[in-house]
Parts: structure tokens; sequence; C-alpha cells
């Protein structure tokens, strides 16, 4: 599913969906379906431009609007179909529990695939591959200060996270449906876990708000097929206007952006083709 | 609020409260309401014996349920104030997102702690702790078998979950309010934590159900006070029987469990005192 985003779109734009209420335009403030409404308007106009959708869950929760959530998403998959809806829950548990949320994620909100905290280990991971067809995404190496308080820890003769990427790569990937989160803010890192897992999906958060650089992210995450990358950018697109014009102008970001990733790319095959000669 | 509870109560139980739609008594099942009312009157029959309430959100999200775990806080804390609620979440993420879930744990479900994953580090922990008088319990040492996947990696002299244990105890613990979640089957790994964090509540699962002994586990993490920890029981208790007798037996397995507890703890101040003496 997100190979046919990837290329029939030629895209590798993931548009994160965080609907802050306190940011949304004026005329959707205080509408009981303020957020779904939000997020459909970005979505309808950033669906040709786009490999995949990623709504924050967390966002919905706090706001007690979960069925907002559900909304959203079927609504995705009903006008956009074939794009791919990630749940960004970092979810982490074992046993029945893990059963729970993966049912929340995969047959409540029918997400495509879904972000788990690979802390507690394998078992934490295995009830949601058992759902044939759906992704589960793991935090690798993300993007914020604090990710090296463990996750670059030397864990003999490698870092946790490049430990992460080869179980991720290799022994827990059970049934090929594994990802791995990985923030574009350390491009030096980002072109390591794309060694340590070459054909793996990876989610980049980064870009855009947080700083990270196209050019070098399609140059350390870009796999063998010139794709293998859902570049996420949220805060960005969804708030480059706060005027009721907010979905044209998040188009016109995300269309930047896709062209600035595609731009990247095509320096990146160039110069490749240059290096063979 | 839980030193009180500890001593109050005289009690380190914590019941769980993990509703399994398939597994509540015929009664209940059907009834719209049916997670509120089973996990109210195992509450109202158990709060006398325990020093805090687990409800774990996986249940109740996977079943669209989120208004009756609501209910059911606001029942404990109406009609069992004192006793502390800590919703069982494990939610990993940073900046604004995590605000939205420290909103979500704090704000709308009026939670006095919430268990988080450290995977992210310092800066994911950080918006729980703006919260006077809440509390945040890390995943430190877990009781499945993949924990040992990544929290018993050697990261130079120390395993992973014994730098989790000394970050929370020490230089993530600005506001006093941190605590660690360690499983009752490794009673070495727990008496190493307690070693690490002296003062710090440790959440314990792993009795009951899963097999953790008690004298071990009462013995391996006792705090100076002789209280310290929350050791937890979920099904063993909520599923003692699967009739209409449910919340007595579950207030039997309560009762018997917590004087299991108490007993192991007077075994372990006497040998303590001959030890001195």
């Amino acid at each position: 599913m997100l190979s046919k985003a990837w290329q029939g779109q030629d895209s590798q734009l993931c548009v994160g969906l965080d609907p802050d209420p306190d940011r949304l335009p004026a005329s959707l403030r205080g509408r009981p379906d303020a957020l779904f409404a939000f997020c459909r308007a970005i979505v309808d106009r950033t669906a040709d431009l786009a490999c995949a959708f990623k709504p924050q869950i967390a966002y919905f929760s706090a706001a007690r609007a979960e069925d907002q959530l559900e909304a959203l998403i079927a609504h995705i998959h009903a006008n956009h179909p074939g794009l791919p809806v990630i749940l960004d829950a970092k979810r982490g548990d074992i046993g029945s529990t893990a059963e729970r949320y993966a049912k929340e994620a995969f047959e409540r909100y029918q997400a495509d695939a879904v972000t788990l905290s690979p802390y507690m280990g394998r078992d934490s991971i295995e009830p949601y591959l058992r759902y044939p067809g759906r992704g589960a995404i793991l935090l690798c190496r993300t993007s914020n200060p604090g990710g090296s308080d463990l996750q670059a820890l030397d864990v003999g003769g490698e870092k946790l996270y490049e430990r992460v990427a080869r179980l991720a790569a290799d022994a827990w990937n059970t049934g090929g449906e594994l990802g791995l989160v990985v923030g574009a803010t350390f491009p030096a890192e980002l072109a390591r876990v794309r060694e340590l897992a070459p054909t793996l999906p990876l989610l980049v958060p980064g870009i855009g708000a947080q700083g990270g650089d196209v050019d070098a992210t399609v140059a350390a995450g870009t796999d063998t097929d010139g794709y293998g990358m859902i570049i996420s950018s949220s805060r960005a697109i969804l708030y480059a206007s706060g005027g009721d014009d907010f979905a044209e102008r998040a188009a016109d970001v995300a269309r930047a952006t896709r062209d600035e990733i595609r731009a990247a790319s095509a320096r990146r095959r160039t110069a490749k083709a240059d290096a063979r000669g």
C-alpha cells in the first residue's frame, strides 16, 4: 500500500494531523466538530500531494474527540483510498493489553499502521503483527533533545537505536510489516539506520517546523527503489495560515515540501549516476 | 497522598482495573455501561483493602468506552477520597503532544499519576511534572519475557533499566513526583532498583496471575519507612469468580493478597530486628 502510494503519487510527504484547538481558524473554534472539520479540509486539499496521513491521537484524546478521529480516518479511507493512515500513538504494552491497543488502532480506528515504543521488547510488538497488511512503526532514533538520553547509549559496540534498527530489520520482523521512526535532525544516524534496515519504511518527522534539512534527509534515508521514507510535516502545513484560507495555504506548503523532496531525490539520482560514471 | 494511603490502609496492594469484555459475568454483558458497572463493583468492595487503583486505559479505548473510564475515576474520587488513581497508559511523546497526553491523564481523567515510557528521554517526561501533586511512573524493568530485549542491555557498566532508575531518582526527578515500574518476577533486579532509587515509589505488577513471589518482592522492594511499593494485581482479583458473586470473590482475593503482603512485611521487620540485635 505504501509502495503504491510512493510511486503513484511520486511523493514521500506525510501530512501530520495534530489539530491544536488553540490554533484553529476563528471560524471553526467552538464548533463541536472543529477538529474533524479542520483536518478534513486539510486532508482533502493535500491528498494528491501526500503518500500518507498521520493523525496524532493525543490531540483527539485530550479534547474528548475520539469520535472525530474515527470520522476523520473513515473520511480518508472513503475519499482517498490507497493513502495509508498511520495512527501516531506510540503505544507500548504486553499481552492482553497490547491486544487491546492493537484492536483500538486497527479495528476501532481502522488505521493502516500504528507507531509503537520498543522499550518493552518483542512481545510488546507481536500482537500488532497478527493483523495482516497492517504496519507497526517502532520508535528508533527520535529528533528531540532528550532522544539521546537512552537511544544514544552504547550497548556493546553499537548504540541502543542501532540495536532497535537491527531487531526491527531481522528478528522482530516476522511478517515484514515493521517500520522505524527516525528523526530528520540527525542525518548521519538516519543513514546508519538505512544501512542496518535497507528495506524498512522510515517514518521521518522533524522537517519543517523542527528544522531538518530535506537534502540531507533524502540523501541519508532513500532506499534502493528511490523511495523508502514517510517524511512527516505537521505544524508547518497545518498552521500555514490562521485564517479561512488555512487549507489552501496548507496545500501550498505541502506542495512546496513535496517538490523539495522530489528535487532532492532527483539530485541524489544524478549524483549517483555521475558517481557510476 | 500515596504515603497516607500506605499507612492509613496499612496496604501496599493496588487493584488493577483491566475489564476484559469477554470475561465479565453474564449478568453484565451487553449492558452499555458494563465496564463501568463491573469496575465500580470491584472498587467499592476492595477500597478498604487497597492503597491505589490502576485502570488500564487500553481496555476502555478498545471498547469505545472512554466515558466509562471518566465515570469510574470520578466515582473513585467521590466515594473513596484519598485513594490515588494511577492511569496505566504508558504514554511516551514530546513537546506539545506530551502536553496533550498530560492533559488527557490529569485534566480529562483526573488521574493522580500516569505510567510513561522513558525511551524518548527527559523532555518526554517534563510536561507531566508541571502538574503539582501528580505523579509520573516510568517503565524501568518490566516483567514480560521481551522485557530483557532492551532493558537488560549493558550500557557501560550498568544495565539500561539501572540507568533509567538512576535518572528517575536524580536528574529527571525535578519535582519529586516520579516513580518506577518494576516487575515482581525479577526480585534481584527489584532490589537493585530499590538501591538506586531508595525513596521512589515502585509500581510492581507481576504477582498473582503472573506468578511473582510476595515474600521475595517485599524483601526486595520495601523502603526505609516499611512501605514504598504499589503491588498491583489485576486478573487474579477481577476474575476470581465469573458469576454474580464476582465482587465478593474479588474482595476475598484482594484481602488475602493484602494480608500476604502484610505478613511478608512483618517477617521482613522481624528479620531486620534479629539481624540488628
